[in-house]
């Protein structure tokens, strides 16, 4: 389903290149694109570091990021924020002040004919004229959303992510960055609110975390905590380059579209600082979210029968918080399966009510497979 | 500044209620109030209860409030959701099932000349009319708002809350009732996000609590869980109460007036389920928050030194998850100054800097009195 084709050396996709090529001009890329160079720069600061690269380096050494050469994959669409951290990690490259290999990976998504395909050989060509390896992907995500019976948003973010390991793993990749700023993570926290999440979706994205939990590639994003949309579009343009504009990003049949076109600027005519009011709060909800589960998790520990991991004591989760109890009933019953899938917050509810012996009995049916029972002073899982 | 007046035997009271009974007629409470009586019941059904008073009567007893002979300070303003709450506690008592003895509380703010005398009229009839006793108390929010320095929504707060605590300790009541509904709840859940609010704040307000920490009289709102504003004027009608309306409660010059009339419908056409939804969010942030406190509250009694709280030993401290530090230090600037003033998340994070020993030095000077400052794996706090 998913193709990626490492651009060098493979000969089918050169001549695709080629094709394509003649395209470009349409899509203006005519300009010579200067390596270090904000627009303002004259020759006697033409290696003052611009700010925007200054705050990407602060909080890359915030973030403990490798700053030894090794291999990272960042992950760039062709739009304002993607190329902006290209282009900022390339000033850092450039100047010396970070020796990491990049390698850009795009994903064509298919989803818009002849402007997807245009975008995959502008980022290429981008990349090429910078001086980076390149790394195409493309699936037919609407194919696959079809097949999958996800919605064309969750699908393209699965194949994404896929697509982004799966380039880390081959190059023996240390990190996979993505460019999301501060508006990605407000929008992010507004979608959860309107859905009635609790801390864990409040809290939003990470800035940095394993890309699977017993993993130990990084999935970073290095503009999330500082920067904001009109950040990334200014540096491009100081760059001088012009970046794409997916029409996608427009479509207001998209409730992301809607939030940050209408729900997002009615918020600001609040609070006008509101962007940065909600990255704060989604930190500070990540923070107590963490600390909840670390208690949840030693709840759990000392609940757990030391010889059968299926079989919970319940004096102590009964005396428990009721939000340390319900973040331990969630990840026994994870650990149990092996999974969440399909695991809401109901049926966490529902086994708690059977840990107090109230409403339901003393059976519960765990949604897509295994059983809880109640017994003894203890929970039972069974597959 | 604010006098309050025992309606029943006081002379001077009665001869202003005989004027005003004049406007009364203006005011449309010529009705007669019929005692139980949705429009729908007939005589058959004269004593079925309305599903309005039957979900306050399962509120009630979930809240744990008293079902025996107790005083209940219910806080009338004669907005459809007091009225409401008003008339569904009226309802239970004259059906039996509940056996409180209400005194309607009403606070003439004096914010809209003979609009607020007419409302505490109608407040105090409505009251008569059903046979419950009344207490009216007047102040002027706006001299008192001036005096203080408050913005007139946190004044008027603020006195509403001290007449009705003063009126429930001269009665001798159990509880003081707000009529807050699902809405109120999610009109402060978002302008508490508006203002970039952590846990606690986007928790919303409780359901129910001691009106002071140390107390023993409640403060409970048993519309809170349940009810939305559809809910209380469609009662309202079924009794035949046309309820007042307040003007300021149109006014968009109030933050929460505009939440409501813009940012509320707005949301509501992602999810026309919002209101639940941003109720179920803020009673899981108060689970959160309430497990937090406790563990910070632990962690700041394993953290004191036990002949001296107002010296600190960082070592536990330093190691505790962020959320749980925070809260701690927090609480331990509270205990040693007596209370909260003027101290923000920023002065917190100040404190904190100074255990790890990073910026800001070795003493922070605690802005409204004390200072903190570092020593010997200590933190010590004077005043």
């Amino acid at each position: 389903m998913l193709e990626s084709h490492r651009v060098t050396g493979v000969e089918a996709f050169r001549r695709k290149i080629e094709i394509l090529t003649k395209l470009l001009t349409r899509h203006r890329m005519t300009r010579t694109i200067s390596r270090r160079s904000p627009k303002t720069s004259t020759s006697q600061s033409r290696y003052r570091t611009s700010g925007f690269a200054r705050s990407l380096l602060r909080e890359w050494k915030r973030l403990e990021l490798p700053l030894s050469h090794e291999r990272i994959v960042v992950a760039v669409s062709g739009g304002a924020d993607s190329v902006a951290l290209l282009l900022g990690l390339d000033e850092l490259i450039a100047s010396g002040r970070l020796k990491s290999e990049l390698i850009v990976a795009h994903l064509n998504h298919r989803l818009r004919g002849k402007a997807s395909a245009a975008d995959a050989i502008w980022v290429t060509a981008l990349a090429k004229q910078l001086g980076h390896e390149s790394v195409l992907g493309s699936v037919d995500v609407r194919r696959k959303a079809a097949r999958l019976g996800d919605n064309l948003e969750q699908a393209a973010r699965i194949a994404r992510y896929e697509f982004l390991e799966r380039t880390a793993r081959r190059n023996q990749a240390a990190a996979v960055l993505t460019a999301h700023t501060m508006d990605d993570q407000a929008e992010t926290v507004l979608l959860n609110l309107l859905r009635g999440s609790g801390a864990r979706g409040l809290g939003g994205v990470e800035p940095i975390r394993s890309i699977e939990p017993t993993s130990d590639l990084l999935l970073a994003r290095p503009l999330l905590s500082w920067a904001e949309r009109p950040d990334t579009e200014d540096y491009c343009r100081q760059r001088d380059i012009e970046f794409r504009t997916d029409a996608m990003n427009l479509d207001r049949k998209f409730a992301r579209v809607r939030v940050r076109q209408e729900l997002l600027p009615l918020m600001r005519t609040f609070n006008p600082n509101l962007v940065k009011g909600l990255v704060r709060t989604a930190e500070i909800l990540r923070e107590d979210n963490g600390a909840l589960d670390k208690g949840a998790a030693r709840l759990l520990e000392i609940s757990i029968e030391p010889d059968d991991a299926t079989s919970l004591r319940f004096d102590l989760l009964a005396n428990a918080p009721r939000a340390l109890r319900r973040r331990a009933l969630r990840l026994w019953l994870e650990q149990c399966r092996g999974h969440l899938k399909r695991l809401e917050r109901v049926h966490i509810v529902a086994v708690e009510e059977l840990l107090f012996g109230e409403r339901g009995g003393r059976v519960f049916e765990v949604p897509g497979g295994g059983r809880v029972t109640r017994g003894r002073g203890r929970l039972h899982y069974t597959n």
